[in-house]
């Protein structure tokens, strides 16, 4: 980690002092949470973006707060997750992740170097996709309320990329961009603290390359969506209704690692509703199934089709369909 | 109210499941959360934005999070005050406020009905000021983590004024925009049940309007502050900090309102430090003050003004200075 002024040994925890608006959190502030920031711009509690839109071109802005447990996590923590999360949503709205906010709500109490380690990673995780953090806020709250960390970041960027579930047609292929279900299996082994042979750790990265890479495509590329909360099932589900058409799914083509499958069995978890965070369903025309394969990583997978209908059905071993719904209730609470 | 399809009576409390992404999340958001939305894009989970930027303009983005207690005050609610917090932060950077996100962190077992009435809120306050809000996220937290809602707004908007600590010169006029202390001792009192016989409420208000009417004036218009945590001390200690000049102010010349004397005075509260969510200083050319202060409601005040040196120093009754910090511990917790 870069060196940092902030007097760690005479202040090891956020006091309510820190959150006053006052000295504390200037000091706060300036030392540790410059560290997320791309840019400083003090001088206002708003930043003036860079973005510069094409009269062509739209902006595309989305928000998520993040409250996983716990902070850290193999393969991430609540900081790197907060921006690739938020990225992501805008990559599958097509845009190029340009301009982003952090605002922090931490609890009373919460270890100062934490928050550095957090900033930090913030940093490093913007700086990968070429992401600006220009502006954030800081709120504290009462030991007991919150927990450690809650946080959200917001994004705005430039749309590269038309697609949406509107383009989804009848005959269009299903790829999905690499194995499912690491990230919830990582969050559930270090909450449930599983000892495995070999660890496992999140997905937890930017989709934003992969897209831009398609970008050359982009007339038979028709949808993408990331597989977050409530995983693939979820997702296609939401596609499904969206677009008023079936998807029909092979589950043996669905990539799942051994890793995953065992830990899944072990909680009693379907891996096609376990969470993921660096995962995308992309749906495009079929003639472009193989160089969207050639394009993406090794692990991509055409696994269905999308076809008149609506739901999802999926054909498991000896060709026994089922329907899968959307998940209902709650499978992994603060997953992300 | 509008009237809402959401099942209350069978739903009356929020559960984890509203926070796990799946069917309970979108019954949710679409029957109560959308209420606050202006207008629904369902297929994404971003927006595109309508902001049109011309070539000589500049976007601006701010965000802030709001985990004010109690929930409902007399004046307003956590989502008025997000709105409002939010677009008067955008306001102070010289932009109108364009679009907005939302983002709930929502405490399982907090009634469903309270968060329509926040959403239908949110919704009218940004209509109040033109704003609207396109996109938004849901989180659930367990019970006894958060407090009952934490909420987060960000937005964007086009500067249509340059304004900023930098342009603040020796000399210049120190304008607030109406009495000062509102917001802290409407929450004060609320929260110490405090029975007053005239009732307080917070000045929460957005601010856009007036500085939209300032626009004429802009060449004279150096830099403007909202006073929010902190007070006016604090933010005229911020703006001394930035510009490396002094503020000085006469503190007989600053607006207080008999109730807030009265409550400062009962509970040892400085009006000075305490916090505001509608009020602003405008520091202008002197030859423009008489023009501002017709333009602004009656209830402005020319309070001091700038000069070489640092810090802020207030002349009191039978002309003693004293020098005043910024507000280094907390004065009021979750304040907004």
């Amino acid at each position: 980690m870069p060196d940092c002024r902030f007097p760690f040994e005479k202040y090891p925890v956020v006091t309510l002092a820190h959150g006053a608006g006052g000295r504390f959190t200037q000091q706060l502030i300036d030392d540790v949470f410059t560290a997320a920031l791309t840019e400083v711009q003090k001088d206002h509690d708003g930043a003036l973006l860079r973005l510069e839109v094409g009269a062509s071109e739209r902006l595309v802005m989305s928000t998520d707060s993040y409250v996983v447990k716990p902070l850290f996590f193999p393969g991430g923590n609540i900081a790197s997750l907060a921006v690739t999360g938020t990225c992501n949503d805008l990559a599958m709205c097509g845009a190029e992740p340009g301009e982003l906010s952090c605002a922090w709500i931490i609890e009373e109490g919460f270890a100062t170097e934490s928050l550095y380690r957090l900033a930090v990673s913030m940093a490093e995780t913007a700086a990968e996709v070429g992401a600006r953090l220009v502006t954030g806020d800081t709120k504290v709250v009462e030991r007991g309320h919150g927990d450690g960390v809650y946080l959200n970041v917001t994004g705005v960027g430039v749309r590269r990329l038309v697609c949406e579930p509107g383009l989804i047609r009848a005959g269009d292929s299903i790829i999905v961009s690499g194995d499912i279900g690491r990230h919830g299996c990582a969050i559930m082994t270090q909450r449930q603290d599983l000892q495995l042979q070999s660890p496992l750790a999140s997905d937890c990265a930017h989709l934003w390359p992969q897209v831009e890479d398609l970008l050359p495509l982009s007339e038979n590329i028709h949808c993408l969506r990331d597989l977050t909360r409530g995983g693939l099932a979820t997702a296609l589900s939401e596609l499904s209704q969206s677009s008023k058409l079936q998807m029909t799914i092979e589950t043996e083509r669905v990539p799942v690692s051994e890793s995953v499958s065992s830990v899944c069995e072990l909680l009693g978890l379907d891996p096609l509703y376990t969470a993921n965070e660096g995962r995308m369903v992309i749906l495009c025309s079929p003639q472009a199934e193989t160089e969207v394969l050639r394009i993406l990583d090794s692990g991509a997978a055409v696994i269905g089709r999308v076809e008149e209908g609506q739901g999802i059905v999926a054909t498991g071993a000896f060709g026994v369909d089922r329907v899968l719904d959307r998940l209902s209730g709650e499978q992994l609470p603060r997953i992300c």
